[in-house]
């Protein structure tokens, strides 16, 4: 059985974890190898800079220093990570991708969807997924979700009208990419969601 | 009277350190407004990242990953420290900027030459030093030089070989940019190359 490399996307409170949870449980049954990681993270390296990106004292940062950090965190999980992983004909499952720059930095920043693109072709040598689940929330309803949740990090204490077009640059891209970005209404039940994944990986699967 | 941007470059063991000081003294006593700052760091953001770049338990590092925690170093410290310097008067003075990735990474390392300036020309947001000083000598010269010291980072652990391109790079980028960079011979007494840096520096403040 071949790997396949899937993204999941949506912004604070869309519900990834759910639906994470819920395929990697399907896929466990249906007898693959799964694995799970995470943007930025998933090597020793990468969680380092992660947390530099996230530490609540580093108000200073400059919006271009956070892209390239996540450029730089990306370049190291694709290299030791997720590539050696497809290789081991892994399904590798990511909690964030590309798309999250595009989007947070290229987009909600302003700092150039295109620009945050070139700088990422070099990051991932050109790896693109081969679905990409985005769960699509609106802004306000992805805040009420979040915020029974513990201590916020330092992008999630960003003001509202960040959050609103975190979810505008995620609807641009998912009309962009058409044939690579599954977008879902998130507001369906969770059962609804994960059925929907589900059907739409499997075709994905038999095409390849 | 009006800041300058001035970058020193070189190999290990080039003599960086001591024209560094004696061209601060120098200017000092002129009277101008003097700082000195490094690549990477000059920032705690930039030295955080440093830190995880020069990291010796790190050799799984990728060269991708690398090239860009350097240009994410760059780019807060261009925007934090170099520019509201330049701006307040300062001559700012540069332990290494670009052209070291440009020659580690891009020439030595493979990378590309233009992928590298592309990426640091996001990181920069196009700001050029008005004077570049290249100290010159030959790769082994330099590794004999800096034996006597103590304990040698990541970087300074690579091969001969690699110390060998570096030193090519230097000189291939020194003849690409005559305007900016003055190329000087490392194997010259002291007080001639301080004299002589002193000497390009004058006439390029006349120039401004």
């Amino acid at each position: 059985m071949k790997g396949l490399f899937i993204t999941i996307e949506g912004g604070d409170g869309s519900g990834k974890t759910t639906q994470i949870e819920l395929l990697m449980n399907y896929l466990n049954l249906q007898g693959y190898k799964v694995c799970l990681t995470r943007e930025p993270g998933g090597t020793i390296i990468s969680e380092k800079i992660r947390t530099i990106i996230l530490d609540k004292t580093h108000a200073e940062m400059a919006d271009m220093t956070e892209a390239l950090l996540y450029a730089a965190s990306r370049a190291q999980h694709v290299h030791e990570f997720i590539i050696p992983k497809m290789k081991e004909g892994y399904m590798v499952i990511c909690d964030r991708f590309v798309d999250s720059s595009v989007v947070y930095q290229g987009y909600a920043r302003g700092l150039g969807i295109e620009n945050i693109e070139i700088i990422n072709r070099y990051a991932t040598l050109g790896l693109e997924p081969d679905l990409t689940v985005l769960l699509d929330i609106p802004a306000e309803e992805g805040l009420i979700r979040k915020k029974s949740q513990q201590s916020l990090d330092r992008l999630e204490l960003q003001a509202d009208k960040f959050h609103i077009m975190v979810s505008e640059g995620y609807r641009k891209l998912a009309n962009r990419h058409k044939e690579r970005i599954l977008s879902i209404d998130a507001n369906q039940s969770i059962d609804t969601i994960h059925k929907t994944i589900v059907k739409v990986l499997e075709a994905k699967r038999q095409l390849l």
